[in-house]
């Protein structure tokens, strides 16, 4: 499996849901990048490198601490503005021009914190995939990180193919049909997203659904993914009893609804930040529910985590060049990587290789 | 030391105790190959490398499981049967034509499962070296095995050089003797053996043997090594009263005899099992003898492995070139490395290689 | 940060304490070099390589012991001398020519056991650099080691810019002076010596010099480092109360001096014994003064500790050729590297080399 350390740059990531940013110092390395976050006064979220430029201590380490909108280190006391430029430093006045700590551009969108790695003048807001569900009236959600131990693209794999849930999930998301229902993939290849639907008339209802839904009996269960390299996964899920559909005018009133986010943000080449949402438009002040679907979720997550970080130990002893076999079920996950690859070459062009080309 | 990583191909190792393979997914690394061992219904051993084609997962790690004579696998239930042949997978009914786990040829021989490490169409059942007394009506036996954080040459040269017995092991099962008594080496090189004699005619008697044997007083004490390179050791232990020797005829009724016998199976590189077994002809219904055997020779197997585990240390931080100094008493050990990186350079040939030679 | 390896050779460094080095076998890792000291029944300090010229046994390790002036190898008995020469050897009376354990020349002085590292024709005893005060019958003194997980360099960057003192200690030994008064620096390049001093007249007193001395307000407080690399660094330290300076004659009835000692020495290229001492000339009885400054010591000794590891991580993971901003308090340090610079490319020379350049 090749390319481990070729991030695809020039992207935004989800670096934190912003309910973790605050007025304390928090660190999270995103593409092998160790990020400061705080939020200032007035409560905007800012990102700078989380190493000082001196004798780089990490401005997240104690003794650092945050002082009205600076942040100073905890090793000489240089002090940083929210915009990355240092403002003191120790035993004199003069501060040198170079003193500032690179800056990266930030958007709160969405319940996520999202974070541009790249090119910064590149950085263009309206490029933010969104998951309106996440932070809507109309929807309750339940969500977590899960740190895993694995590179980013076994994650994609993993999500963009959900044959998987009737083994590694049997008994609680996954029932044989899941496996046994032929996909279909759909690539748009200018916008840069993989569809994969699997539409089931006539399954058994797994308990996941069963005890939130209430329902009892066969369920139709479509599961509708949308994947928007390299970051954000949504999977639309929709059951209802057997035989009941969404209205022509797209009414749906005995279906219900799950909107599945995941944000798949590369930490190093070998770990992942696993953000996994859950949005349903049900039950929706039933704490029952939220609870049972927290911990189901996390329950399945953990389960993936688990199998993606035994196969990136696989990865490190086996031997060059190994050749994996896909099949069908795959269709979703080897577009992805496509998209994957040439984003991933696109964001090492430089401007200038760029113009030349 | 070099050639930490140039394994001795085409060759048969000790696998594992036939006791330890059932109807569990068992997973053991041999010469850097991580191989899946399971018994069929028949109670058959079969062999095949543990790693699902598909996506990489180790068959060997839950969910996967055993499903009559076939492993389904437990990430997207690629199934496969004795011979490592995919008979389903998840999603279509076509089989594609490469989805097969290399499988291992396997012989369950003296209480050991063999396996072949090399081109499969060289594994000659008739190769599998012998150690019968392991089972045998005659003998008592106990063993076990114990994971070695070192290169199996390591345990190779501690094998063949006993005079360690007097400083490691003192007040077990060595005595001033077992280092002061010269050896005496005999290689066949056509047979790739080296034997390593040490007879001590009039020696203190150890713990080891004078509580399983109730010998009082000094013996005589024959060490006979026979080392079938890679994976077999044996040592033909002869303790008799001081005087007391076998008959012209070969009968020896005043003599004990100890069968002891190592399987010296490398994992990785830098990693070892360390199979150990004691085979006797006396007090053979005894259980205390054998409690006191099996405690006994896994102490002095377990300092053998402290000792190596700290030799492999100290390699991994001195010098490019470091020259170890041998002496008289490391003559057998020095063939059978000459011997092993002659095999291992056999190994590492093509057959087109030898063709063309 | 180039250059983790090049350790700095033709040099004394400080092993350990007089006191550390008794009839036990004791191993310290100096510049890379693992080596085993002990003493002889006379109490001489000897220092010999601690891997047994046979098969590479640590002799510091179990079941390796002392027998009066020799050490005997745990695992084949191989025992040697005080000048590290092999005096037996197993199943032989003839002992090789070459079987000798490199020795170090050692000197024991001011209560430190130091240790040549280099050529040892060129190992002169009058070069070790002293720090009288630790074994003076006119000074009190408390001192130990911690382990460093980081390469001797930040430990010296450290050291040589106490601004730190005012951010990373704050409360302790800082107070915000220390980080706005400004230094003097001087360089005497040809005995390889770096000078910083900072004199303050008019400071707040730390709770280190109010605890310790009894004086109540604001002090003067002098800093004059004293480094003489690679391994010993001197901090001379005098408190006073406001407005109290020695008289012309050299004397300073009213002044508290201590004389703070470090000894750095690099075990790995990326860890560090850091050797602390604290000498004082006053309070010499009061053990209550004794146990707070040892404590109080240690304390800023492991927050330092604790600062350099982290910093260690950064460079771990921080892209080639990434450079640091240096400003005036760092006049010190980089006067430091470019005489180790200097030094480690002086050591690196053999003799032939330097006699045809």
């Amino acid at each position: 499996m090749s390319g481990v350390h070729s991030f695809v740059r020039n992207q935004w990531y989800v670096a934190a849901y912003g309910r973790e940013v605050g007025r304390e110092l928090f660190d999270r390395t995103i593409c092998g990048e160790s990020i400061l976050f705080w939020r200032t006064e007035a409560g905007e979220v800012t990102a700078m490198a989380d190493r000082c430029v001196h004798r780089r201590f990490p401005l997240s380490e104690s003794p650092s601490r945050l002082v009205g909108d600076t942040v100073v280190c905890g090793y000489h006391g240089f002090t940083y503005g929210a915009d990355g430029a240092c403002v003191a430093v120790p035993g004199q006045t003069r501060i040198p021009r170079t003193a500032r700590l690179t800056s990266y551009p930030v958007v709160e969108r969405d319940s996520f914190v999202w974070v541009w790695i790249g090119e910064k003048d590149q950085a263009d807001e309206t490029l933010v995939p969104r998951a309106p569900w996440l932070d809507s009236p109309d929807y309750t959600t339940v969500c977590g990180m899960e740190p895993l131990a694995a590179r980013y693209m076994l994650l994609v794999d993993n999500l963009l193919d959900l044959s998987h849930e009737a083994y590694l999930h049997a008994g609680s998301i996954g029932t044989p049909e899941v496996a046994q229902t032929p996909i279909t993939t759909e690539v748009d290849d200018e916008a840069g997203v993989v569809y994969v639907s699997r539409h089931m008339d006539d399954a058994e209802c797994p308990s996941f659904y069963a005890r939130s839904t209430g329902i009892e009996g066969r369920i139709v269960r479509w599961q509708d993914i949308e994947y928007r390299p390299p970051c954000l996964y949504l999977l639309h899920s929709r059951v209802a009893p057997v035989g009941s559909y969404p209205a022509e005018d797209g009414s749906d009133p005995e279906g219900f609804h799950v909107e599945v986010v995941y944000a798949i943000t590369p930490e190093t080449g070998t770990s992942t930040h696993d953000f996994w949402a859950v949005a349903r438009d049900f039950a929706r002040d039933d704490e029952e529910v939220s609870d049972f679907l927290r911990e189901s979720n996390r329950t399945v997550v953990l389960q993936d985590v688990e199998a993606l970080d035994a196969l990136e130990k696989v990865i490190a002893t086996e031997p060059e060049g190994y050749q994996e076999l896909s099949i069908n079920i795959d269709t979703g996950g080897l577009a992805a990587r496509r998209i994957l690859t040439r984003m991933a070459q696109a964001g090492q062009e430089t401007p200038a290789a760029k113009a030349s080309a």
